[in-house]
């Protein structure tokens, strides 16, 4: 039984095959956040809490954290992340409690974040590329944490599926190489948009099917690549989530803050048998009451979290 | 590759692995709706056509017709189920040119809807009952049309799904002893509710997986069935049949004009490559933001339909 252990200061939070589906909060990102990125560079967190708060309040089980902002006053990220990283690390675990994703494409932005997180974080990502996988895998055996395994290589991204699935077989036996087990290795095969490929659908379900019953891994994924220029996106997310849940995925880097991708996956637990008793879905259920109410949806989610009904984030934060 | 073609008079409606998943409209059944009963037992069609209508209009590709009606007047069905039957059956495919399904318990009922359908309808349905099977399957025979078998006989529902599973395989053997194929059946698993047994999801999802390898059969459920109990019952419902469809379901009996449903089986079709180009969804997706704009869904179906954009339904309709 494959679970990936993730851990805060004080709580755990488990990626497994019988668990609740896993939801990595995606908020906490400058790249493509104009606004953000010039807050960062002044030095104003006031977004990435406010982005903390929400994403728990909403149900995020691990918020992803990346500090990947290109400064005007310094281009260099190799400068800027490293120090960005640990500073947003330090404010966010201040705030909440639940286990990080660190994410950057630069090494050493990897390791600040890995030095300055409490618990055991999930590392984002590994990829197939031979220069990527030398630099990453020694971060993942030394700090012990489970990493996000991305399934292009040097060649790039191949659109063939059995191509993903043979750059994720070769991480999991290079990993195995430096003695980091597949229970902690957490593959993205790597969702792209059904509107610009018809099969991109099928093809996630049968790599996350392929990628659980042969390699044993958990997996992720973007799950909103999936609808990427179609219109009435959130209808598009809200079915591949539960479907690919159907198929074994077990987590997913995503907007905690969309009613619809929640609404489905509480769904999708309820129906895979990993919401004992209805008790989550019922919780949820006020909630969506209270949208129905004319509230908006963090605005329901963070007060039914204060009443402690709001679920998995809002009985964590209570007990904290 | 598994077809089940059924026909109205001048239109053909394939249940198939490869095909959009079929949604077969319920809305026709006088089974718990008081008023409508003592509306047919007054002679007012008028709900009929209504709901005709508007199930067309929102995308059904079949419709279910039963006349299971107990009259005030006369309680005994096998007296007043057959002409009614033959009644709503003419009205209906006078109204809308879609195949039909003829449901109903009383044996002189189906034969009555045989004798009047145009093309090739679907029986709903044979059960694994002995006298049932004897009843039904000659009729299948006789009239060359496609059955849903339930998978229930006469020792009850069983809630263990190789039980279900096994008396599925019966009915398929006893009717290929008859000549018919396995293509012409179309095996309804039986949905439990998730709230009184928690693994009914992944029951039917196992089921339909197996049904589909093994017997090569299309598949059908009451989807609604379910959420029965629970809050929020179409949350519930809309990620259900996703994954439904993702686990090999062909084709649910249900209720067209519910938006929620609608929107997670169309989006499903699309993340199966059971629609071209997306363009279905594109079209459905001018029905959503009419919604979203204030107008009903069954309202801003019919205007989609009525200008030729609101996808299988109203093109149907406009070649007529």
């Amino acid at each position: 039984m494959t679970r990936t252990v993730l851990e805060s200061k004080s709580k755990t939070t488990v990626i497994g095959f019988d668990e609740p589906f896993c939801v990595i909060g995606e908020r906490i990102n400058p790249t493509g956040r104009k606004k953000l990125a010039a807050e960062l560079e002044a030095g104003d967190f006031s977004t990435v809490e406010k982005d903390a708060l929400e994403q728990v309040a909403c149900g995020a089980m691990v918020l992803d954290i990346n500090a990947g902002v290109v400064y005007n006053s310094n281009p260099d990220p190799n400068l800027t992340e490293p120090p960005l990283m640990t500073r947003m690390i330090e404010l966010v675990q201040g705030l909440v409690d639940i286990p990080l994703c660190i994410d950057s494409s630069v090494p050493a932005a990897l390791e600040a974040g890995l030095a300055a997180a409490e618990g055991r974080p999930l590392l984002n990502s590994v990829t197939g590329e031979e220069e990527r996988l030398e630099l990453v895998l020694p971060l993942v055996k030394k700090y012990n944490v489970p990493v996000v395994a991305i399934s292009n290589d040097d060649t790039g991204i191949s659109e063939d599926p059995d191509v993903r699935f043979a750059v994720a077989k070769k991480i999991v036996e290079r990993a195995a190489d430096f003695g980091i087990p597949a229970h902690d290795i957490v593959v993205d095969p790597l969702v792209m948009p059904v509107g610009a490929m018809a099969t991109a659908g099928q093809q996630v379900f049968q790599l996350v099917r392929r990628l659980r019953d042969e390699l044993g891994v958990n997996t992720t994924c973007g799950a909103s690549n999936v609808s990427f220029g179609l219109p009435n996106r959130h209808g598009i997310n809200g079915a591949f989530l539960p479907m690919a849940i159907g198929a074994g995925m077990t987590s997913a880097i995503m907007n905690p803050t969309r009613q619809v991708e929640m609404e489905a996956i509480r769904a999708a637990n309820l129906l895979m048998n990993h919401d004992a008793h209805g008790s989550a879905w019922i919780g949820f259920s006020r909630v969506l009451d209270a949208t129905a109410g004319g509230e908006s949806f963090v605005d329901a989610s963070r007060a039914a979290m204060e009443a402690g009904g709001g679920g998995r984030g809002g009985r964590r934060r209570r007990r904290a």
